[in-house]
């Protein structure tokens, strides 16, 4: 081990080898464990950090796993037999708000929730908001292209990242993008680096764009239906509708039933599916009007509008909820959002024909599904639950959708990979990270 | 020439020999001449085609040159010696038009101003409007990242990108990205290939994104100011306010002049500078007024409110009227749009340094410029007018800004690139560029 010690030589303490840190910076928050016991970690504070880390894991051929906060559902973050894990949780400084050009520059530790509320202080905010953004980074937002419930709005993390600082597989330190909105100088770096889960470089900076509050006092609303396909149409008839919400998300009955057990805020539980979403602007109240007014006409039962946040505050507990109750298998399909009452009634279909519960929440508006099936500990148990969900991603893919819409592969999605991207594609994707590490250092094996 | 043979027997007619025919397939509308007699050229109808030309090219070690409608400002379509054209003109059919999920499935050779119309039909619009939209293609707005009037309220052609057919170096066909809002799945080859200028594959169908059209009748506004330097201020600050507009342009006296001069509209060509812009959606009006306003605190000696796009039209007269002039060099810089008072202050101290009058106009609202300066067509006065260019250039660099903002770089803006990018991203294009077309057959030397 005297090679670490080069390591250690320049970093002290930040290198870090004591066993039971190391166990806590192996994991990301999916089911999946860690591959092995790593031999260290740098809990990095700068780029320069960064780039000693992976010029030493270069030189010497170990595998780097890279972590921000571990909220990842994907198995992206988790540590190798050996190898090195490199945590940007200590890069927390917020470097500048640039309100006059509306951008922010940060490390890439920052918390997302504490980049918006220094961006609200200038009257600005992220719009990016992942379920996670209370505890996930903007470092682990941008490896995974992260979603959210603000998307159908204002698109996902990439719609909102100017400019990176990267450090590159064999440690050099390149920078991406600009800070103006328009920007044509070679290969899009930035959009390859973002989503790309770690496998290409390690960001360590990134120039992101705000947006200024929208006035006024937003709205949320709820609507309650008797099934699942009705609120499929309602949602279908809303984005294509006047009225654009903010947010506009779905809970399934079984979903409100396991939040209501898990923190009770008194919604009453549908029949079929519960739609809650937000209104901003001076028009929020009408436009809050405007989308329960289409839910009535496409079938619901019961309408509420309301100035409090508490409707997307249920919505937040989805997965804490989940997680309260043991072991899930869970997906992150999309599909085009005309086929979303269809893609409903499939799920129904595949939960009766596997005699299996299947509970289902979903960021509506982009026709992005988390569909979730609780699994007994067990190999057979975790086979059993396995099928269901194959047997839902396939069915999103036959409806022109996606794999995954905002948590990316990682481990966990890598036998899905051919499912949806042609031959040709899944070449080009493996030319492109045997050229930027043609040493297979960074996150080996996940991804693409 | 038997090997040309072998791809005409698959093409028929397809396959151009015709010298003259081949000498309009040799450029396209910058001042650079073609590098060279191309042997043939492919009027492709099809993928198919298209997968033909590259796998001829691919094994026979041929150039490639791409072309749309030949309107680019950058090289970038320009013939190579021996070469082979792939002409996407013929391409021209307008796949499906999905009003559910709000997107438009076109090949490469439809016109800008064809989709957009088609989309109307259907109560949408295409976002993206470059000032070539009547006649540029679709195909070559995606190769170049083409901007327009409407960026600064929906952004560039990318953001309207979801899916892709490209054919790659060697003649394999790929398919990139989803019809869903949101996709995860490796690297966002979407991204990666909108903008690359023919040199990693050619785009032969896309799907794209479509918006409904605003409600209400939109607003077109104008407002001259005694100085530049004013009026970017007045930019800065309407970018900032409240009331955003659709589109926010600015024309320098100059320019007015110019195109007054070329198709005279009764425009009073301004002691400095004039912004022209609209509003948009049902409360348009009130945009404009406030738009106005702000103009007048900033300084506007002289504000006009419209219901009809006449304003619009003079500023889209700009590039036939610089053209009708003869030759002109131009740039295409961009800076954050809080700069732009500091960079008309410099463009007026680099005119006069020069002693060259430069003329421009931006797509203000993003902080994209294209200063133009007039050139005797010989050595010297190319050179004097190219080291007003670069001096630009390196101003706009200098405030955060990059070399360009939707032309791309071509063969004109080779020698500007380290200006911009770092060495390591230098290197990271050139990798990519190695990894999907080994051979370097296409459109070599150009874009990065």
């Amino acid at each position: 081990m005297a090679d670490l010690q080069d390591l250690e030589r320049l970093l002290g303490d930040r290198l870090v080898r004591d066993a039971s840190v190391l166990a806590e910076l192996s994991h990301d928050s999916s089911r999946v464990g860690p591959e092995g016991a790593p031999r260290a970690a740098v809990r990095a504070t700068s780029t320069a950090d960064v780039s000693a880390a992976l010029a030493w894991a270069h030189e010497h051929d170990v595998p780097v796993s890279v972590r921000g906060a571990g909220t990842g559902l994907a198995g992206g973050a988790n540590a190798y037999p050996g190898g090195l894990v490199v945590s940007l949780a200590d890069m927390t400084e917020i470097v500048e708000i640039d309100a006059a050009n509306r951008t922010a520059t940060v490390q890439a530790g920052v918390i997302t929730a504490q980049l918006d509320a220094r961006a609200r202080e200038a009257g600005l905010f992220f719009p990016p908001d992942p379920a996670s953004a209370r505890t996930s980074t903007i470092g682990g937002n941008i490896a995974t292209n992260a979603g959210g419930l603000r998307c159908v709005a204002h698109g996902v993390t990439n719609d909102s990242v100017a400019a990176l600082v990267v450090v590159l597989a064999d440690g050099r330190v390149m920078r991406t993008g600009a800070r103006t909105r328009k920007n044509v100088v070679g290969y899009d770096l930035t959009s390859l680096f973002v989503g790309s889960e770690g496998t290409l470089g390690v960001v360590t900076e990134a120039t992101v764009r705000l947006k200024p509050i929208p006035p006024g006092t937003p709205r949320t609303f709820r609507a309650s239906f008797d099934t699942l396909e009705a609120a499929g149409s309602a949602v279908t008839a809303i984005v294509n509708g006047d009225a654009q919400p903010e947010v506009l998300e779905l809970m399934d009955a079984l979903s409100v039933e396991i939040i209501e057990s898990f923190q009770p805020s008194g919604l009453t539980v549908p029949a079929g599916a519960m739609l809650v979403g937000q209104t901003v602007g001076l028009d929020a109240a009408a436009k809050a009007e405007s989308i329960t007014a289409t839910c009535r006409a496409q079938g619901a039962t019961e309408t509420e509008i309301s100035d409090t946040d508490a409707l997307l505050e249920a919505r937040r507990l989805s997965n804490p909820a989940l997680n309260a109750r043991g072991l899930k298998i869970g997906c992150d399909v999309g599909v085009p959002v005309a086929a979303l009452a269809e893609v409903f009634h499939g799920i129904a279909e595949i939960s009766e024909r596997h005699g299996k519960r299947v509970s289902t929440v979903a960021h509506a508006g982009d026709g992005n599904l988390h569909s979730t099936v609780e699994a007994p500990d067990d190999a057979a148990g975790i086979a059993a639950a396995d099928a269901v969900i194959d047997d839902i991603t396939k069915l999103a893919i036959s409806l022109g959708g996606t794999i995954s819409g905002e948590h990316g592969i990682g481990s966990v999605k890598q036998h899905e990979l051919p499912w949806q991207l042609d031959e040709a594609a899944l070449d080009v994707q493996r030319a492109i990270k045997l050229a930027l590490d043609p040493r297979g250092i960074l996150t080996p094996g996940r991804g693409i």
